[in-house]
């Protein structure tokens, strides 16, 4: 059994215990985890390495990169100990929130698809340790990814040593599901040969000279990521509006009757969405996305989706099992990628994607903000949205108008923070409706996100202030030192309404 | 002497007066110009319709797509006359200015690199009849560019009708120096085969249907650009720290002795930062930009740089003069190109670029403001800097650290307008020193901008309004209702000065 997981015979005299392994990790290291969302993760070392510091009873810190989110128990755990002093490129747990927005993890939120780079020239420390979970290793000594690619290509060629954690709770059927394709240093780079989604440009396995595998763990854990939230009666609004709009578009004969490849966020909008796809008249879809999520596999299941390319599964438990123990019969749909193909801005505008994201909150002239609440407390990070946002054909964010049963307005006359400016959006869709904001100067945004997409009970608000700021002109009228007075408000009562 | 400039005979039949040309663009209809800065734009057709519409004395509206700025002269006439509806993807005039400022004008503020693809796409207005300076129109009945490409192939092929100024003060030397490639659709590529500088992947002159050309007037008219201000202390201190920073870069190994391609911005910090190159030890140097101006061709003289592709000349009279009559001196090294490629988000990555543009504004979290004074009044737009900023290797933004006789500070709290997040800007430069972000988080970025780039005047003012977002908390410390208390405080009483 395990002759077919670790097929270089050689390296079994490098099977060491988790214990083993975190033991090489220094203080002031700089760490590549593999993982995407809690996707592929490594499993048991980065404990091992928080109860080995605990023994240790001094300083210890380390740098954090990963692909993006990881489980929420590991980053949990890394943050309760103490010992992250820096994090990249993207974060969701609520342990590790509360310790970047306080200040004890330097945290820097990043495009998902910019680490790799990065890491290339040079602009961030550079990664000692790259501790990788693998469904297998070849006779080469090279690396089989299991279920995410996200950024373990670059940290596998960038690190001094690597560490793999050898799961074989992960199917051995994923091995030739990974296209692994690396661009190379920049001026040095041929074009990337992608011109379709389903393309396979690249390897199967991660290439890694042996000699710089210092250790293997063995493991035995499934991914633990945490069911969506279904589809509720303003999700599914929020999807209708943006199924009708793009029937529209294929009228006017904008789009093809199959659309261009689709790529969605992750969560309970995105979910809802692709669950209206599910019920629509397109098929032959394509999606070229980063997380293929439980909906992706749904429409597959249903021949609605021909082909998917991502750079992460994020499943359900049931899902995650029945995908898992299916494989075979995915293979052909399925390619996961590096997140700097699956996000690259050349091939997204080269594709045409269809970019459907979450906002937080979107102002009256088609600014979005993605991360910070309040203009201040990180919520997860930017993620892969600015790579599609910008470079896709079509740019959807989607946000319900409001938030804590009404006492918060998603559209507000300035953001708090901006994430995508307005030359990046053209589409906004609330549960209220859709404006489509492609070719408008910001006045006409503005009349038309506070009409179809506010809520009715800040519209009054906000026409307001916006009345008040064309009376003082400009291109983008503003009141400034009322720009923010919903979030002030909000502060200081508890509620953006008056 | 004209067969030269009009090669294919059957054309000569369609040679019209300006006038002529004028009277057949109709209320309501959208028109491509050719010209990017005051470059290959053209001349007479806007004059004649602006008259035309005087003489009709009835309400006539058209909408103008360019590659960038036109040159003052038609832009002002045209906002001056109220025949523009909506003006896209970029100006820099003040009588337009004022236009769309005071909402008269529907002004749509677009990277240049996306303007081809939204009309691809359909997203905005299609191209009625393209306007298009040319140098000659070969046998074929192609069109042979002048000083600029722009969007010039974009609203050719898009266009129901082409109308033509065939301009003899533009030399015909210039025929050979333009590299024209359409993309094509997007969902139907393949990849941009570009890899380096200078390379030539297209055709010399712009295809057209002949029987699309509707008219040609002859003109003899040299474009008119202004000069740009000589390098002054503070332009010359910016660009002693950039070059200082760039020579810790080699110095470091993290970039070659030859750099990388260089971006730079139009303008006289740009034009300063270029003229330290020429007193500098760098050679070799390769530049990919967008305008090429005065400057490039003062290193292209010293043998500083081998190798310049941009999308326009923009040249001052003594330059322009110089470059027209030596144009095979420089032949080898020149390549003009469409705004699509010259800022293509994927060759950008390719080539690895470093960028240098200019901010209007810079908050202390690194978020930059390139366009709207005080958040509202529009100055320019936001250009290519957000195609460079997003996607080059290293990307600088620089600004004086006041403006206004110190009554404006340039470091502010919170940008009042978002151009450029934080997600993209690695490298702040004032003449005071140089915050490099890269890799921080926004509490470490926040210190280094104050400390580094602010005024020293500002820089108490700066201290206490972060010390007391730091008490607040969180991942980007604010005091939201005085995140903007620089700008009304100028407001109120003309200083952000206490």
């Amino acid at each position: 059994m395990l002759s077919q997981r670790l097929r270089n015979a050689a390296l079994r005299e490098r099977i060491v215990t988790a214990e083993e392994a975190a033991s090489w990790i220094e203080d002031g290291m700089t760490l590549g985890f593999s993982g995407f969302t809690a996707a592929g993760d490594v499993k048991v070392i980065p404990l091992a390495l928080v109860e080995r510091v605990k023994k240790i009873g001094k300083p210890f810190k380390v740098n954090v990169y990963t692909g993006a989110s990881i489980s929420a128990h590991i980053d949990g755990i890394l943050a309760e100990s103490g010992i992250v002093h820096r994090r990249l490129p993207y974060q969701s747990e609520k342990r590790m929130r509360a310790a970047l927005n306080n200040g004890d993890v330097c945290y820097v939120d990043q495009h998902l698809s910019h680490t790799a780079e990065l890491l290339r020239s040079g602009a961030i420390p550079p990664v000692d340790v790259a501790l990788i979970e693998a469904v297998a290793i070849t006779e080469e000594g090279h690396l089989i990814p299991s279920t995410s690619v996200g950024n373990t290509h670059i940290f596998v060629a960038q690190a001094k040593e690597v560490i793999v954690e050898l799961n074989v709770a992960q199917p051995l059927a994923l091995e030739g599901i990974h296209d692994i394709y690396d661009p190379g240093y920049q001026g040095h780079r041929q074009p990337i040969p992608l011109t379709q989604v389903g393309q396979r440009i690249g390897m199967t396995a991660i290439p890694v000279d042996p000699a710089k595998i210092r250790g293997i763990v063995i493991t035995n854990q499934a991914d633990v990521n945490s069911a969506i939230a279904p589809p509720d009666d303003e999700t599914e609004r929020m999807a209708q509006h943006l199924l009708n709009f793009l029937k529209d578009e294929v009228s006017a004969g904008r789009l093809g009757p199959n659309l261009a490849p689709l790529q969605s966020g992750v969560g309970s909008i995105a979910n809802a969405v692709f669950a209206g796809f599910l019920n629509s008249d397109f098929s032959d879809l394509e999606i070229y996305s980063e997380v293929l999520q439980d909906s992706v596999f749904q429409l597959l299941d249903a021949n609605k989706v021909k082909m998917a390319s991502g750079c992460s599964f994020t499943l359900s438990p049931e899902t995650h099992k029945h995908v898992m123990a299916n494989l075979d019969k995915y293979r052909d749909k399925l390619v996961l990628r590096p997140q700097e193909i699956s996000n690259n801005p050349g091939l997204i505008r080269r594709l045409g994607l269809i970019a459907i994201n979450t906002a937080l909150e979107v102002d009256i002239y088609g600014h979005v903000n993605s991360t910070h609440v309040l203009g201040t407390q990180m919520m997860n990070g930017i993620g892969g949205s600015g790579d599609f946002a910008r470079n896709a054909r079509l740019t959807f964010f989607c946000t319900k108008s409001y938030a804590k049963k009404g006492r918060i307005s998603s559209i507000v006359p300035m953001c708090s923070h901006v994430d995508h400016t307005e030359h990046d959006v053209d589409i906004i869709v609330t549960e209220q409706g859709l404006a489509d904001l492609r070719g408008l100067s910001p006045r006409e945004r503005a009349k038309r996100i506070i009409e179809n997409c506010a809520h009715p009970a800040y519209r009054p608000l906000l026409r307001a202030y916006y009345e008040e700021a064309v009376a003082l002109g400009g291109h983008t009228p503003h009141v400034i030192e009322k720009a923010h007075s919903f979030h002030a408000r909000y502060m200081q009562t508890g509620s953006m309404m008056e």
